[in-house]
């Protein structure tokens, strides 16, 4: 049995718009999953379990709280002798250099430290999407069909017009590809992880430079090119896949995974490895009413919270109460507060006043403790059994 | 500013039998404190904060779970390319050769390897005590006394009679040791810290070693030595400081981190630092009734918890009622069972039946969810505030 | 693909007596290899390269170097959160309690902690050969073949009576086994690595300790419980293998080293990972001749090297002459020195007097650099040219 | 004792230009000196010597082959569970957003970052001197005299108009500063260490911010700040201290080290720590003949070397005559080729041809094996003894 050289490179730098002022101060690969988890360690875990021991960590958006999270890579034993985990942030001199103006420039301006490391293969991954994978069983199938590209797909029940949809052909061929098409339903997608001959990689992106001058996203022109030129297959993932990207996402998969309708993030043969902060357990005071929720390390609950998340050292006060909400690290909802269908921003402190949250809606409340953003329930995309 | 060369040697290598069944398959250090640390944490987390870096770990009852806990050093970043933990087993072959018959005997199995070493200054800790403190600060005493031997020493409010009860006399010097003397009450007391001169603790060790033969514990031969022959001082620990080493201590110093009696094992600028177990946040049923406690993570509980601290993966169910007890990992309380004043060995499940522990005693339930020993309270040691 | 959890054993526990005051002091595995590397390298590096992640140490003989210099595993990325490299040293308490007998003895004092961990496979290696070898290569005879016990093994030219000699049937199944047969020549010989099937390592020794009491070497009972009841099979190695538990195969091996006639301990894609110690390069002085051989960094040679490994740290003075030799670590040689085919120990300090070593003879300097033994050389085992 | 929260920047973003081609593809902290140590790890080795445990690594110019050296910090043991080394790259988003301009606007774009750190005192380094420093020491002074930046000084015989000069009054103070002042000779120079009161640090470029809208270099607008401002004192290195960062001082210092005449690299009591590449020892063929030269591990010589550093990899070819030379790693010299006082560029084939180099002149030869640039020796700078 012979692993082969593969260099996964984990594309961290984006900006997470979509998630609104949660990312505006912090990288969306260090928002917490499931009170003392981080969006971060789904990759990582994925990778370090699936023994691939080269991870590019591709940085550009603010990436002081990601760098100082990772750690060097240790949660993951990805901190190495040899290889391991390596920041590859934007720079200065030479090819590359600059910032790169979407997820294929990014691959670009890391061409000749590629070319330099000599991979077979190259594994390129999101940092955004709940799943798990042995991405060895991706390179099985990869090599198994000969792939140039093998692109890992999941099928989407209703709406999939955020993702890229693919059509599946004989022999696991990918037929077609659409970015974001409209109106697209219960239709095959990507999830953002692929898998490719790094040789072939290499040349396309050098081609289409040549022809283009700069890339842009994948979706754009790397993906359509390889469909063009090159084998391409898909591997199907097979279980839970969730895009974290969108408020409603992020706040539904918090809370399926109190219900146990997500993943198993302890599963003993494939646990989310984590930095998890280190903490005092959760302290229940003398006045706490809590019910099927999750009370993070750290914690301090004296009011009442259902159904809800509480990250590590919120501080819930007698007489707040907490439904169906993510609260992430160090919240402080005070006494007289309601909080209902709602994300709050780490560290807002949440002050008495009308309810928060309501019916229909994901509310998210910023960092200063007041209402950012309210988004009516998008019932073509999940939403959690609510309590 | 010069920091010394000093070796520290973590004896961590006895039985524990006052603490009954719970040390008879794992060795102390790895017990719980606090829900989610570990009894080891508290030397190896004081070492690290104090800059030293060279921790020898001196096993011999049972240290395999020990070793897979401490990680090669990693949680306290002790695990290090030059020095960091190392471990200093039982051997076979040349000076040392053998199983130690105490603790001092401990140390003169480690004198080649600790005269090659050329250490400054050896500091010899346990491994069953509850405090903070800068070695630092020890050597800073030491260095200004000229001292051979440094003991850190506390007041003793109550009972003396389980601890080596000192006298100090003008310039900090140490006038007389008694161990454990019958009857001593309201003294100043070895913390089973002790900072020797490398050079003189060498010298000693040989002396009487060709004078007795063998050396037993400390108390016995070592330190009437120094006291005899030497200039030994003592530095004043000023704060917190509990022997975990029998059940009532445990019991209660677990109930006192609860209501903020101990020492905070979180306090900023001089944290516990563990290999806390990654796990979900606690999990609280529809049916749970928790207050005034401690849950740490992986925890699941849907019964009735007073003023208690419930362990990592601990189950407490609906219809079970655990009051003022201290429940180690993995513990399952079935429906029905009302436990007081308990500690629960890991793992244990507790089916119902009578009530378990009760008022004036600690309860020990073993690993086979029966009853091991009563202990009726010691009112000259410290206990708990009660619910 | 799918790597399965193999847990590894190294057995770096034994005296290494044939090496004569070489292993007096210091065990085996930490002898050095080609100048700058050690032996403990070769399984470590074998074991890293196939992926293998929870390899356990099995001391007993004075292990403290060698528990120094493999650093918490760190050279070789064992050093990890979630498994790695653990140190399983002798210890009281509980079954396996005290020191082994023999290297079959070993594995059962390590049984229960073995079911805890709960292996697939359990990997059994010896720290004293010289080989290259993917492990997963061995699972992939071992699985595809049903064995209960995979042996590695290679043919054996010349002299194989102080080896297991097998004879292997179709199938590759192993049909015979005699542990140092007299007189045994060009023959398949085990190379003491062995692949168990987890669940029969642990019922053969549960059943054998159960029959005998004890178990002693694993020539003696435990392998020839395997081929009486059990699945055995062959894994033929296929390339260099030497034993260096002789004098004359130690420095055979070294002086190979130089001729390229061993393996490469750098091959790009499986090089011996190591901890060598970081020094200034070698220097060579103004009156230095040195030709056809390896100086090691930290060594100063101001005098004559012929076909010579010379060791970290040496200093070879002005006048003294080194032939066909192997000197380890921190050799002086003094002036008016003439040395043939010696093997030096560490630190020897060898001063003027008659010309030591001769032909035919490999001669062991030992650490008071006078002649410790003289071993004349065994034709039937392998030899290297001598310049 | 109490050691600060020091907070270190490693400022190793710089281009290096005055190196020429040696550093148009690799930053100057990844430069080899003493043919198997690198640069950074001069600053790296000292920090981690004085304790100081929290360092980023100001990053820029090319950083790729930096991050794959520093390994994460591990060669250091600034691989950390807590803290450690943290690389801090240009980033998109926020206060600090896109390239610095020099280094004080290096130490801008980390102000954010640098005050949720919230460190006691900042220690600004750079990456391209050689010097031993316990920046304890640096840090008592800094206390003693209450200063809000202490500069570390050494006294510059002969030519001073590189560096900053320094003029020093009673009780230490600084009390003018001139940026490079032509003329300058026999002057107290900056060492650029500087140790800056992290709030008065903070201030100082909050409000040269306002004033100037944007920071360059340290000798612009924040010494000069400084010393009109605040209490700007000096600490005195006291030993030997070079700036690397002229082909001519880097020759030098290369040169001098094997002739005893820079600091001892392996001083046993702070040693040079470094990721020195794993090799076989130094090869010396049948035709070498090497005297006073350092040949580092993986180099094989079958030519002549004097007075010469050949690095890792390197392969002198017979016929070939090396003298009073700096040879990177892997560098080839083919049968013919006579080298003099010449720099070797990294992987360069130098192939038969006129000798190369001469005297009174430093010749570097590139990554093409061709001539790059010669440089006159200035003889107010340091000079090695030739051979």
């Amino acid at each position: 049995m012979r692993i082969p050289r593969i260099l996964a490179l984990v594309l961290a730098g984006g900006k997470g718009s979509r998630l609104e002022s949660l990312t505006q101060d912090q990288p969306k690969p260090t928002l917490p999953i499931g009170g003392t988890y981080t969006l971060i360690d789904i990759a990582l875990s994925n990778l370090a379990h699936s023994h691939i021991r080269d991870v590019w960590m591709v940085e550009q958006f603010q990436p002081h709280k990601l760098n100082l999270y990772i750690d060097n890579g240790r949660p993951w034993d990805l901190d190495r002798t040899h290889g391991g985990l390596v920041v590859t942030p934007p720079f200065e001199g030479g090819e590359g250099e600059g910032f790169a103006q979407g997820n294929a420039d990014s691959l670009v301006r890391q061409l000749d430290a590629m070319r330099e490391f000599a991979p077979e293969d190259v594994l390129v991954l999101s940092a955004d999407h709940l799943y798990n994978l042995n991405f060895l069983d991706v390179y099985d199938t990869h090599l198994q069909h000969g792939a140039d590209l093998t692109m890992v797909t999941t099928h989407q029940d209703g709406d999939a017009s955020r993702y890229g949809v693919v059509e599946i052909g004989p022999e696991r061929r990918i037929t077609s590809f659409e970015y974001k098409p409209e109106g697209a339903a219960d239709a095959y997608v990507t999830t953002e992880i692929f898998l490719y001959r790094a040789e072939a990689l290499f040349e396309a992106l050098e081609e289409l430079l040549e022809k283009n001058g700069q890339l842009s996203d994948y979706g754009d022109e790397l993906i359509p090119h390889f469909l063009a030129e090159r084998t391409v297959v898909s591997h199907d993932l097979g279980g839970y896949w969730m895009d974290l990207g969108t408020l409603q996402s992020y706040w539904t998969t918090n809370l399926q995974l109190i219900d146990g309708e997500a993943i198993d993030l302890h599963r003993p043969d494939w646990p989310l490895w984590s930095a998890q902060p280190q903490r005092l357990p959760a302290f229940l005071g003398g006045s706490a009413q809590v019910h099927r929720a999750f009370i993070s390390a750290g914690a301090e609950v004296h009011g009442t919270v259902v159904h809800s998340v509480v990250g590590i050292d919120c501080r819930i006060e007698e007489g707040a109460e907490v439904r169906d909400s993510l609260l992430l690290d160090g919240v402080v909802v005070e006494a007289g507060v309601r909080l209902r269908n709602c994300i709050v921003a780490p560290g807002a402190r949440v002050t008495a006043g009308p309810d928060r949250g309501g019916e229909g809606v994901v509310t998210l409340i910023g960092h200063d403790g007041t209402i950012d953003k309210r988004v009516p329930f998008d019932d073509a995309a999940p939403l959690p059994t609510l309590s």
